[in-house]
């Protein structure tokens, strides 16, 4: 036990994975590109939209024109015709002229604001009458309002959502240079543990923990391989890992969670090339006995062999650092604000992750901590969520307001 | 302007969705189903883990021969053996007899718990003294803790995260019956409006709303097919829309923000087989123009042009009705508690959906509103959330706390 001795926290476990460099970029065609992350800052190429563009349906005019127009005393204008859509208008406004225009359409030479047309009458052929006064600028998108040309319109790093998207998509780039998505072999052990398809021997369990942690890498962009199924032999073991890094950037390594499996991991991890031992043990609960390690550029990791250590372990430790392999910053983590049910017990100086389920409490939300052995996995597939008790805690009371990280 | 004088508050709209009809179901291999949503209340085909488990590393023992041990006065058992790993031990234990086993190990006939190796010390050949008493079940995983056969494990329409594939694999589901994913054709219109991948002349614009809502609804699970753009002319819309039907469960019409063209959209949804105008305007912004109708079974929206009304639009109507028709219930919207940086004003009766940054201030968020004119794909890529103004209310006022739903 005397590795424990050492363990670290939750905090200084993060610290190392944020170590963690960025992949090699790659250029990605647009509509794939979502969820992926920016390799490098996007510098607008052009001004956009490019042309002062109406917002509304309505008149172009030149805000002096209209000043001080009202209900009561109107501006009457000359309409010189409609500006077309998708074309640069073949007129320009001279003083007194007006031209209808609508949404998304290019305002006409000499105009520099609209009237909503909800603001016109008409006054007779070829003249209208404006009873609203604009600012020059209203209801216009200038040339450069939505990105000026050379300004830095998304950073390195960011998750790409819809919206980045459209806004790539805008300023017309077919491919765009992303992370290249982190690969991770999974590596499962176990000599009690059968192929997910096979009928289990008395004594015998299916393989769990390969395709939820791959499920879970996956949501989180990584092109995961399953390495499949090794005895708890530690020569097999080893060769199992070595085989693996040179087609991975993470190595996990689940299951396994007797005492001597755990040192076998430890004893593997330190015999790769360049390799380095950088956690073996943290006080956290679940996922005490997590082991993180390096070879080379290659990380390494000892998932416990609960499931529902396995998936929390993954959760705090593994998200990080496929986030940071992919070039991104923390991210705000989703949760919802709730009122726990009943006390939850503790231990001062360890970061525990409790399971809850969340139900609605009039405006507001419930958490129900979920008890079952962490090696179950039904306690993790009913909980919707999981509520942090801090190091300096020894726990939370019922009543108490916590935030609920849920588990997307 | 007549029709807006029907808008429908954004409840009615959502009301309206949830009468969606799941899609029919598939069966998908279960390392592809992680994001699906099951089709049918999944029953436990067996019980698991099958056999009673050791949770730790100890001797299993009958907790009769254990009672009241203790460090002065240890109970010493027979060790006759260690269980094996993946297999069912070929021994049973007698009275006074206990047998090493590792954590995932089956416990031998007529031992009921298990002693940690932590509480057990050497006492000569064959021979254990234990010091610690424990209660049957102890350290114990019985035969159907995790699942009993027939029980109902996951119910219909959940949504498959991580966990719930690994109970799945835990129960030897190499395939999952879930909802088929929805088809949505997407069409964009505007005669100012180019394929992205064309250089826009002055007064054209790339088609931006096609890319951001694909990506948007692939992100919620659906298959997106882009139709392509199409001129603002109603029969030349309206064959388009009529073409969509055949391979959709949702034909979106983005675009065309002018007073006629959302004229131009209702007559046509209207004149589809079956069509039935449901929505016409909501009291809601941005997005007030929202257009919402079915053709038979299928469902057709018409989204305002401006990108970000229609991309806020989307994440109110149309991710729920994606979830909808892939089965699923309402979900736990994922956000933070913030405070507002500053006020902001609404319309009694209209639900506003500002656009907000998120910083973090002391243990909390900090909520700034993005100010930027709804044309511009800008201020939503500058936003990390929304926040909602209730129809009650007229504003926001600043320092007051939010719930802030993040934009991922």
């Amino acid at each position: 036990m005397k590795s424990f001795l050492t363990l670290k926290s939750v905090d200084e476990v993060l610290s190392l994975v944020e170590t963690g460099a960025p992949l090699p970029a790659e250029r990605v065609p647009l509509d794939e590109c979502a969820g992926r992350r920016l390799a490098a800052d996007f510098l607008s190429p052009e001004d956009l939209p490019g042309f002062a563009r109406s917002t509304v349906d309505g008149y172009a005019v030149r805000a002096r024109d209209v000043f001080g127009a009202q209900e009561g005393s109107p501006a009457l204008l000359e309409c010189v015709g409609d500006c077309p859509m998708g074309r640069a208008p073949d007129f320009s406004l001279g003083e007194g002229q007006t031209a209808r225009i609508l949404t998304g359409g290019m305002l006409p030479e000499g105009a520099d604001c609209v009237v909503m047309v909800e603001y016109s009458r008409p006054a007779g052929e070829r003249l209208v009458e404006l009873i609203r006064s604009q600012a020059p600028g209203d209801h216009v998108l200038e040339r450069d309002e939505d990105a000026s040309a050379g300004s830095v319109l998304i950073a390195e790093g960011t998750y790409l959502r819809s919206q980045e998207i459209g806004l790539l998509a805008a300023l017309g780039q077919s491919e765009v240079l992303v992370s290249r998505r982190p690969r991770v072999s999974i590596i499962s052990t176990g000599d009690e543990v059968v192929p997910f398809t096979q009928k289990p021997a008395p004594g015998q369990v299916r393989d769990v923990n390969s395709h939820s942690l791959a499920a879970l890498c996956r949501s989180a962009g990584a092109e995961v391989r399953l390495e499949g199924l090794v005895r708890d032999d530690m020569a097999a073991l080893e060769a199992a890992v070595r085989d693996a890094l040179s087609r991975a950037d993470v190595v996990l390594l689940s299951g396994g969670s007797s005492a001597g499996m755990r040192d076998h991991t430890v004893d593997i991890f330190r015999a790769m090339p360049e390799g380095r031992l950088l956690v073996h043990g943290v006080a956290i609960s679940p996922g005490k006995p997590f082991i993180l390690a390096r070879s080379g550029a290659v990380w390494l990791m000892g998932l416990p062999g609960h499931v529902s250590s396995a998936l929390v372990c993954a959760r705090v430790f593994l998200l990080p650092l496929l986030r940071r392999l992919q070039g991104g910053r923390e991210n705000i983590a989703p949760g919802v604000t709730a009122v726990l049910s009943r006390a939850v017990a503790s231990a001062q100086g360890r970061r525990d992750y409790i399971r809850v389920r969340l139900s609605r409490n009039g405006n507001g939300w419930e958490a129900e901590p979920v008890t079952a052995p962490s090696g179950l996995i039904s306690g993790l597939v009913a909980a919707d969520a999981l509520v942090v008790c801090p190091e300096n805690s020894e726990g939370l009371y019922a009543g108490q307001e916590v935030f609920a990280l849920l588990l997307e």
